[in-house]
């Protein structure tokens, strides 16, 4: 991979410390929120917490993982001997992508048969969606890289439709107070999701050098700016969602 | 013992570290999802998540003594004066083992008489199994690993059989809404478990070689797996049971 600058170093360390910080205060503040929803809906507040929570672990291992894998010399960067561990973000996304369509389905409070069948078919193909992304991160070769992404976009496309054709029904069935709300999440899970192949993608792109540092560089910020969406935006709507449902008693 | 390459080493490195995300996400959940069951099975969540939170604590040090054994240099890996230390994980199992079994008991909501019996009984045979299994860990020699696996064995079939046998009457006389819920937990205990004595035997499997870097890198991981199969995964069934009990008043 071409050599980062100094610049592009730093800006990739503070994004990564301002994921830290927003996932730790997401956290916090869907704990804490989580006595003022109705006793149906804190298991969705409760999981939208650890999904930031389980970021705010990884994103302190990427940090430290990316600090550990340059040195800043009086003559520009240096690589060490340490690699960047981008297992970090997969192991992260294993966990929490399957976890944050469950937040999706269990604030819709549906039948225990719907949610337990909607939440496996739906978490399945999420965790094989990350695990077929793997071996195209790692790669260093652009056609294996698009290979992979291919394989991972079918899973992926089969959720946005579960989430578009699958969910309309029962979205149509919420309180009318919240309805727009849970569309909005939904929305937003689809449209922050869209963030991760997009930014993946710049690997392959016509023009694109794989391994130039602007590429490695745009990567990691794209991704960072994807999980704050999805997890810390997207569960902070979810507790808004649970609040409104608490209100309305539905 | 064979020396790891890079790959092995991080390999094992990020299942730690999935531990570790893992026990701690299961943990919280736990803890919080406490206040969602009937006073009768509050005990039995918080020592599901006691268990969790041991085996946190565990895989941090874990991750930590790993990472301290080898030096990454641009050459490869290097071992550093600092051996990894097994010991964390029997030590983790002495605590937990017996936990796992009481958090099963306590579930069941037995008489007074009955859980203290079975839990004194079960809890004591698996400190025993565990005690057994921990010369034969540490030995470098396959004669001596054999021995203390076969001893430890004879506890562990004890278990195993008390949990058929001994159980099913238990049961039978639970509530029909948890009876096939309680029926798995029991099944994911035996079968999580039986992964820990296969994965020792790894050890002295025909043509295996007892120090080579592939079985180091397979013993981790797979002791990894099932660690997260029988405390977090079990953890959160024991939880779905007690809400399900407790909504059935039962």
């Amino acid at each position: 991979m071409e050599m980062l600058n100094v610049g592009q170093f730093e800006l990739v360390s503070n994004a990564f410390s301002f994921a830290i910080a927003v996932m730790g205060a997401a956290t916090i503040f869907l704990f804490l929120g989580r006595s003022q929803v109705a006793s149906h809906y804190k298991t969705a507040v409760t999981i939208s917490g650890i999904v930031t929570l389980i970021a705010f672990y990884h994103y302190w291992r990427i940090f430290d993982s990316w600090q550990g894998a340059y040195a800043v010399t009086k003559t520009g960067l240096e690589a060490t001997a340490h690699k960047f561990n981008d297992a970090y973000r997969y192991v992260d996304w294993l966990l929490t992508v399957p976890l944050l369509l469950i937040e999706l389905i269990l604030v819709m409070k549906l039948s225990r048969e719907e949610t337990t069948a909607k939440a496996q078919k739906l978490a399945g193909a999420a965790a094989l969606m990350i695990l077929l992304g793997y071996p195209g991160e790692i790669s260093a070769d652009v056609g294996t890289k698009f290979k992979w992404w291919f394989l991972s976009m079918i899973p992926f496309l089969y959720i946005v439709m579960n989430l578009f054709s699958g969910l309309s029904k029962a979205i149509n069935a919420q309180p009318e107070s919240v309805r727009d709300l849970i569309t909005t999440a939904r929305n937003l899970t689809v449209l922050s999701w869209c963030f991760y192949p997009v930014v993946y993608a710049l690997y392959f792109i016509p023009g694109a050098n794989v391994g130039s540092a602007e590429v490695a560089t745009y990567v990691q910020i794209g991704y960072t700016i994807s999980d704050i969406l999805a997890k810390a935006v997207f569960g902070v709507f979810i507790y808004v969602v649970a609040v409104r449902k608490s209100e309305a008693n539905a």
